[in-house]
């Protein structure tokens, strides 16, 4: 499983919670491994709860439409499931069933579903011993009518909300989603070093785009971001990768990641293709070296934006006097942004099993952007990079 | 643009509405053009709108972070934009700028971005003349304490939960929304048929599945939708791709989509690797006839549930006695569940238009499933097909 325990039930009992409803689709995921399809099709209307109690949280108990019992076979063993909806499956004659055969139909043929997702919720309440107790609602997911109509059904219930308590569960990763963000890293790190040996004088960022989505099919992960720019069009970072033509001289810039077994990659890598300038070179050292020098004052017991001051300063020092930054970094898991952020104000202290993204990218209207992104996990005394390829300004010919 | 304008204009009348404020990655795309990355990278934190008037349904005022403001450039022309939040994005000396470039300065940098969301969204509300209307708020994606906050500041404010008014709009298609249904229906069989050219003893569900969404790729598609199953783990539908080994005899079931140009595909279709029996055959072509004989019975004025009731009615008589289904296909437009549904109970009225999915799939524990699932637009006498690949059970060798 993936749910952090021990931290989940401290930060349950810190808010009076003895238990906490996931909603949405990250957050149904880390307590339960489904990735709900239904959320993918119809993300608005479509309805898919976990539920985990105080006393029993590595035993969930999950909502889901009968249609999506099929992919429960993908969730942590020992779930206990109930279904709504009608979703027909015939079951066949003078055939010897596999298990999960017998276990499909245990789930969606042997018993009647719930008529809707309400009843589903409130029998699962009930399932999970939780219709008196205080519960923690993910919530960002549920249908806004449903809330109260749980406290018609079930007068002693307390619901608080509870995205913000999820986030800081997740904060810190258990070893098994460190293991998943690992390889989530050395997928993307392979897809970047595919694509960019495709760098060929007029080749499209579109074109090098497809080479890399191409590459994380390949390898089993899922696209997610793929911002891939070339020369001055590096300044409009978020946008789709467009037309714009490879030209000697000009940076190649990735801000790119995937999800791979449900963890996102996050990784920022510029190449120069032959000569980008004296000026470029000089600014994007500045913002290594400003990485690096975040990078060294990371452990636990540190605080988020103590890594930001160090970083930002670093930078300025190192050679881009006027640097600005809002944030140089964040944690990333299911989602690419967790908690905490780099950045002012931040005082979130660093944990050991943090795992995060240090970045101080620059953003220049008329020259375009040079970055660097690497993931890393927070121990004991420093941070570990989870990242393995050269993050110096590589010269492509 | 994408909006119907004269339904919206219409369905805003009959709601009582004097404008509409998009939260949802969905809503927000079809009033404005933006595909909000901040939504991918962080679906329940980020905060992204657009809001169009009864007066000025083609005029909308979007607020984005101010990181975002460079995905602007592939928003529809006219936009007003208000930001929010720091980004820095520096400016060069000594160059002429692009249009584009001037237009990021102009956004970007040559104002001052509101300091969060929901103060760009009072002053979105007062830029759109709707500070004391009745605006249909799509309630799904907003901070959910928000709403609270808006009718503090303008007490004459009238805010009505409005998601489902979206959906209706959304319902019937413009000509450059069927434009781009098509081009997705395109994209998704020339994939499938590339991934079933790979077909050979041995091949598993996710190596086809892969070359299934390399080749959306190469064309510019993103993979949504990649249910690909061979033989009796075709029951298991909604899972990913697994290790099951293609052999003599199996189906193979393909029910898959991408997404292009913002556009939703849902394309179903079953292959025989070989002598898949008599039965199957069989069976397969009970549910080719409902699905016949369902869309025969579809044009502008006929109930979504009538055409429920005709494809399950054919279906049984065709060879399979004892078919059920809760719905035999749904509404198709930027989410895979447009509105209406062919179900029972669904009374909507098609409309001329309207682009919907037809499918009466049938599922067997022990045998494994079969399923065939087109899209077609409404028009006054028929069902027009979107899909153009064979829909019979072919046969590979």
């Amino acid at each position: 499983m993936l749910l952090n325990i021990d931290r989940a039930s401290r930060l349950m009992g810190e808010n009076g919670l003895d238990g906490l409803l996931a909603t949405t689709a990250s957050n149904v995921f880390y307590l339960s491994g489904l990735w709900s399809i239904g959320l993918v099709v119809l993300p608005t209307e479509t309805q898919v709860y976990a539920i985990v109690s105080r006393e029993q949280p590595s035993r969930p108990v999950l909502v889901v439409s009968t249609g999506e019992l099929d992919t429960v076979m993908d969730c942590f063993p020992g779930m206990r499931v109930i279904s709504y909806g009608n979703f027909y499956r015939e079951v066949a004659e003078g055939v010897e069933f596999s298990p999960l055969e017998v276990r499909l139909k245990e789930l969606g043929v042997g018993r009647d579903p719930e008529s809707d997702a309400l009843k589903a919720l409130a029998a699962a309440l009930e399932e999970s011993g939780l219709t008196d107790r205080a519960i923690g609602l993910d919530e960002h997911g549920i249908n806004p009518a449903y809330p109260s109509e749980l406290k018609k059904r079930f007068p002693r219930l307390k619901i608080k909300p509870a995205a913000s308590v999820f986030r800081q569960i997740r904060m810190v990763k258990t070893e098994e989603e460190i293991k998943r963000l690992r390889a989530a890293v050395e997928v993307t790190e392979k897809a970047i070093l595919k694509a960019v040996s495709t760098a060929r004088e007029g080749v499209t960022e579109a074109e090098m785009g497809k080479e890399f989505e191409k590459a994380l099919i390949e390898q089993g992960g899922q696209p997610l971001i793929t911002c891939l720019h070339i020369g001055r069009s590096t300044v409009f970072i978020n946008r789709r990768p467009g037309d714009t033509a490879l030209r000697k001289g000009d940076q190649i810039l990735f801000d790119v990641g995937c999800r791979y077994q449900g963890y996102a990659s996050d990784i920022a890598r510029t190449f120069a293709f032959g000569d980008v300038g004296e000026r470029a070179r000089r600014y994007y050292a500045a913002i290594l070296e400003g990485q690096e020098r975040g990078l060294e004052t990371i452990k636990a017991g540190v605080r988020a934006q103590d890594v930001f001051r160090a970083t930002v300063a670093a930078v300025r020092e190192a050679g881009i006097p006027h640097f600005r930054r809002h944030h140089v970094g964040h944690g990333i898991g299911i989602d690419v942004y967790d908690p905490p952020l780099l950045a002012p104000g931040d005082e979130t202290v660093l944990e050991e099993g943090m795992v995060m993204d240090i970045e101080p990218p620059y953003y220049e209207i008329g020259t375009g952007a040079l970055a660097v992104e690497d993931t890393f996990v927070v121990t004991k005394d420093r941070a570990e990079l989870l990242t393995s390829i050269s993050r110096k300004l590589e010269v492509l010919d």
